[in-house]
């Protein structure tokens, strides 16, 4: 397969992905169609399937990838439905959040909905190291994201505890995409755990590009406001970085989550002038270099280039 | 095994389920901790736990029938936890809600946890065929409790609509506690419809003898005051009969949720004095001889005679 043909067929199968995925949410509850409707067929970028469909092409194809694609995508989305509530997400995906339309129970209640669904995708792989797999997963989002609020709420805040919140809340999943794609290819230990760690450390690098864009975006771009964490009281690698340049000046704006005109304006300035910006931007790269490193023991392949592509775009987009 | 070695032999089982427990929901994470020790290890009266035990034992023994039992009580708790949000419920189990003492936040991600749980202990039974029951059943779950929601918010009451929400809500997750066991025994096809159907009526009784208790128990017994449901705009079995018995005085009763002093008493009274009360009791005892007559496939033992008792047992707390 060239790279021409890998892009016309993962076109095809993500075509096929997305009539599936209707077919999946659908219910006999109009409130659960309508939920559904909002969020899991407004689209997103369906990264995780992509990583499902480029990492199972770039071991020549394994069965059951469509089943493995939908499930990691149903989980993500049933994240999101339980996470508006949480963040207390104004927009999500440029739209209104879904609890805001239908009240708290509708978006918690369909959230639990999909991952009935993804239960179903499981026991369809026929593979229960599968089903493993995803209670392991499922464990670390969930952990992940109580960490994420408990270090807010006691004021934790350290560079080991925000890898250890978006290594749950995001690699574990993106994860579970390429070392699923593995075991249902009943891959060689090797393979196995190169795609593992590229899957582990291509999310690491996804959230942390996606955590610097918050504040160092740009707001056109973005679709939404920047310096919405530093809003919402949540420290990422960007304000550690600043705390430890700046922390006179930096401590009072996020202990009043930047309430006063121009704090976050300052924010972006001190991280820039101060080299705070250019920590994160280096730390990103250096985590996509292994993210590469990783898929050293699979063969060279156009869907093997791709996923190397996939790392690298996340740091041009900081850079 | 006769009825005083059942009794043992039980009591020792949740004996040993209640340290499983324990560990299952145990997490590095303190905030985790501190909500499944509010929720999980309160106790409450492990009736679903129970029926897998007594059906187990009815059929001599099944193997993985801890697995399954604990699955079905993480999946009962990890529902009480989104609930708990849904029905903005005062307490539970006699306790403040979860979610006012930790937020939303912990309560929801806190159920996602939980639901993380069962996905392992279903993987640990090594069916895939459980994986199948246990996703249909959360299927029903959710879609029940947003029908349930969905009734409410557009007045969608009849008694079809209330039997569909009950049968979702709590019936299947029961008749996953005893076809569960049929599938770890591979029983025979005439077995496993004979527990399927027990489980799927003993649940519908359940839910029938809560709601009527509801607005015509004691609540001195019931621990919380009467005529919850209808202040929360629920509408049940009795208030179906009452409307159709009582319309002119009952329907701007329902329809300001009894903010007026006196309006629970007053439905408490028409509910004997129409017979609708009679007429809820009479569906809940035929609704029990149904469970009762489902297990005639199965042979006599102590332990079919205790599912018999449990089912009768709902009767006697409404006569």
């Amino acid at each position: 397969m060239n790279a021409e043909t890998l892009t016309l067929d993962l076109e095809t199968s993500l075509g096929r992905f997305e009539a599936r995925l209707r077919e999946l949410v659908d219910s006999d509850v109009e409130f659960i169609r309508l939920i559904q409707d909002d969020l899991v067929t407004a689209g997103g970028k369906r990264i995780r399937p992509r990583l499902v469909l480029l990492a199972s092409r770039a071991l020549g194809g394994v069965p059951r990838e469509m089943e493995l694609a939908l499930a990691v995508e149903l989980l993500h989305s049933a994240t999101l439905l339980h996470d508006d509530l949480v963040d207390d997400a104004e927009t999500r995906r440029g739209r209104e959040a879904a609890f805001r339309k239908y009240g708290n129970a509708v978006s918690v209640l369909s959230g639990d909905y999909l991952l009935s669904r993804v239960l179903y995708l499981l026991a369809e792989t026929g593979r229960l190291e599968l089903v493993r797999l995803f209670a392991d997963v499922a464990r670390q989002l969930a952990e992940g994201e109580v960490f994420q609020f408990q270090v807010a709420a006691l004021g934790e805040y350290s560079k080991a505890n925000y890898e250890r919140i978006i290594a749950g809340k995001t690699a574990a999943l993106m994860r579970a995409c390429t070392e699923g794609v593995a075991l249902l290819a009943d891959a060689a230990p090797m393979v196995r755990e190169a795609l593992r760690r590229f899957g582990y450390e291509y999310g690491m690098v996804f959230q942390m590009r996606d955590d610097y864009l918050d504040l160092m975006g740009d707001g056109q771009v973005l679709g939404k406001p920047v310096g919405g964490d530093v809003r919402e009281g949540k420290v990422t690698l960007i304000t550690l970085h600043l705390l430890e340049r700046a922390a006179e000046e930096v401590g009072p704006i996020l202990a009043r989550r930047a309430a006063k005109p121009g704090d976050i304006a300052r924010l972006r300035e001190l991280a820039i002038a101060t080299g705070a910006a250019e920590a994160v931007v280096e730390a990103i790269t250096a985590r996509a270099e292994q993210a590469v490193a990783a898929l050293d023991p699979l063969p060279d392949s156009p869907a093997k280039a791709q996923l190397i592509e996939l790392a690298r775009s996340e740091v041009r987009r900081v850079r």
